[in-house]
């Protein structure tokens, strides 16, 4: 299987874009963590973006906040599909990465998660529903996965009488 | 190559995802146009997310507007990646869109792109980017148009001066 | 007296629900709640919808946040008068919650409350006074709670002083 | 059948509320409208609301743009449900319509369509699916309805291809 | 000195009214304190308003939060200034009660303060600044008040360094 | 009677302005108006706020758009009310003017109206209802001036029937 | 005199764009524009960033519109001062560009404009103020447009009379 | 080198233009600090503005929250470059602040930074950046930080694993 690169523009991501991690490995998908801010390591982004296919990853997720550039210049810099995650921000909470990251010009495309740890945990699982496409065992993971979290969201009704 | 299923709330969505169709027509990726309203079809919406895997879809694109249920609620009915497209609205400039497609909780995820017309390309150019993962040939053609929208934008450099 | 159903779409809208409960015992209307996940539980909230009438419920309370597509999803299954309850959320405070809920297209109505514990509330005020149309009693008791709640915020003034 | 009570602010609302209007009409619901503007014409205001029960009204539906304290009001002197249909504004597309109308206090309900035409339209029906709780031959009309829209919803996607 | 009336919409909006009075003793400003609930209490608020100018009022200062309709409503039943404080909200921070304030229509004017503790503060200066249009004694106390808080400012800046 | 004084940040905003011009022309009351840039012409903005009162004005109206300073800088210059119409804005629709108006700080208050033409109507108004605590025959004015407008409104009504 | 860099995202930024060259060469400030796409140059832009104040550049503007990622990453790629100008756009009224460019991380900054026309306009000036710092004629020209401009202010308020 | 000028509307900004001051301190900028009411004293503001040029200043960072004058009014009196930072305000999260200092009407600039903190810290980065278009002294330093922060947050990947 071809391995996801987790990006982060700061190690202060970490907290959101863990959830990305965990869920990756539930479902048993390589993947490699990397920081690397647009800002500060420009030609490491550069670098990365380009050599990402080569060094066996299949898809890209980059979590940013703020004027959150991660996401669209990684997409700028490869053909792999790039899947954006908006980490909440202390003074708009997220509306600034939320914007910086889902409204690229037509051309360069990111996939867009929610705000926060819902898109983090929704990134691992979009990139798995991209990889399962041609691996008949992931699909089976993915689809346990689904009918484990039906069974608790039912289960939680139970508890709620 | 699978197939790509290019749904829409309404056939008034049509001027934006036209943008797909194009797009997809010059990558050479068959698909399918629907007109699906989560709404006013809630049983074919639920039906046609349960077979696309079956039918051959790879890859869902929906674009939906104001309330827009539809690509949330196609991801809760397939293991397909899909691809959400905010329709810009006329009182709120698809900012309800946006946050109605994006902001999917934890476990079903929608991939967005911008709203309107720059999004329904890119919803294409994403959707390529997931099948080009297992067709060189479509990778190829990616590469094309990428060089090509490069030599534009340089092109236009010249024009302005 | 035909039954309220109070449906939430996860176990956490609970502590925000919960007040629509209150308020229903209050008025001794009778009502089952349930949680049904849109998007984890998408055949239950179609099938729930279908049978919400005959099953003697009179009116369906949804309450969901983010993307919130379980009113309008019921509303889409259902000719039941719908009430939705936009859940407070931790990103965006619920305006997501809100404009995925009240933006509904023409055809498929649900009548939207204030954001958190007040929609809550005021969610069981209103399927109240649509019982009450036929229902004398019911009437007589709303009136009881507007002029309570009429003499408390009068109390409140002299508290002041 | 109760009546229905239109309300507007203003009969510059009326291109708007022409919409609740038409779809009263084509589900044979009657209905009066009136211009009252809550700002202008407070008293008359008042005393419509605590005269519309004994009137023959079972729902009143409210149409306000701006400062829109026309449904809050009406419901602060009636048991009567009262559905609200923000206008569109000039200067803010009617978002501040919306929170006016929507963002009532805790034991006074409105209920909240979208912005415009699409709520003006829903307003109608929802008036209806309460209305259509005691009338066996209105809950036909309505049933008739959604088949209709949900078979235009299907012939245009067939104009589509 | 004409009287100045402070209403306020619920007792709990009080910790930001409180800055009201506290600014109207200062300048020895007569006032009374009053709950009048512009949903729960409609008819004691037109009253108020009819019999304002009548009971000695000079200027009415109103605050509310959410869809805050009591200074407009008590604008519609007085000709004499009303002063609006929008109280902030726990879900829109009082982006609601500001926008439901502040977007009156032609024809009946709220003079509008900042958002919570400043715009309370800021109401009673501001209803000074009117009395003291014919109050010189008033006018040397706004005078001697400026004064103060430029020299204080001034002594921060001593303090900062 | 005191003057009132009308000033605006620019004569573009004369469109919007000049509703209050024809207000306090209708209502008889004497104005002088003002073209002074806050940030071109700041001297005379600090000369003409610390002689307003000598030059025997009673009231300013200030009307500007985008970071709109025009209204609070008067204000911090005078002691006389100052009323603040924000000019709605090509890109912000105005959210850019009222924000800087109507969020002073505690210590300097501006009264402000809605945003655009609407606002600048009611400033009329407000100013009006402020001069008019002096004077019997203003008050007169005002009252016959909001029977007329609640005589439009009812006739309003018969006209769309 | 260093020159000025004025650079665009795309040719359709330079409608905007064009008020930045008319504003230099008004300044007799000598500048040279170029079209460089953030996600379709990326290349480019990482060269013209680290390469600006060799090639005789002194500052450089950068317009750009929606996920507006080209000022930040010329910003991270040189220590020239980069003023950034949000470009109006389509859906969102250039909210989008305007958060994308000024909420940069700490570390990395830009100077960043109002949006659209206006904005452009200013940051040119903002160049020039920056380059009169060591240039006594440019200081002296600005001088002369500073008082230019007040006078055309002041004579727009005789005109409106 | 010339000297900074840190200004700011209220001692209680100081939290967050600390970091000017610290970051200024680390590049041997030197620098005084001010604070400066726009509408406590309005005067001094002017005065400021004028002299700050003859002063020895060469740049100013101004700082202020809510209805933020300060900035603009110090851009209207002088021709150096300003640099605002928005502070983070209690109720609207310094949205206002950003929108009351970017949104600067054409002929008078402001260059914008960040809400809050990492706007604070920018400031002096880009006034660095200005003072050291002259001073390679300073363009050593300044590039010297930018290699510390770069090999930080390469370093910061190294502690994430």
């Amino acid at each position: 299987m071809q391995k996801v690169a987790v990006v982060m523009g700061s190690s202060s991501d970490w907290p959101t874009m863990q959830q990305v991690a965990t869920q990756l490995t539930a479902l048993a998908i390589p993947f490699e963590k990397h920081v690397i801010s647009a800002h500060r390591m420009p030609d490491k982004l550069s670098e990365f973006g380009k050599h990402a296919a080569d060094q066996g990853f299949g898809v890209i997720i980059a979590g940013a906040g703020g004027a959150a550039h991660l996401p669209g210049m990684l997409a700028a810099n490869t053909l792999l599909p790039v899947i954006g995650v908006p980490i909440k921000t202390r003074t708009l909470n997220g509306v600034d990465s939320l914007l910086s990251i889902v409204q690229m010009p037509g051309g360069v495309p990111v996939g867009t998660m929610a705000i926060g740890d819902a898109g983090a945990m929704n990134a691992a699982l979009f990139a798995a529903s991209i990889l399962a496409l041609t691996d008949e065992a992931l699909t089976q993971r993915l689809e346990a996965f689904r009918a484990e979290q039906t069974k608790r969201a039912e289960e939680s009704e139970a508890a709620l009488k």
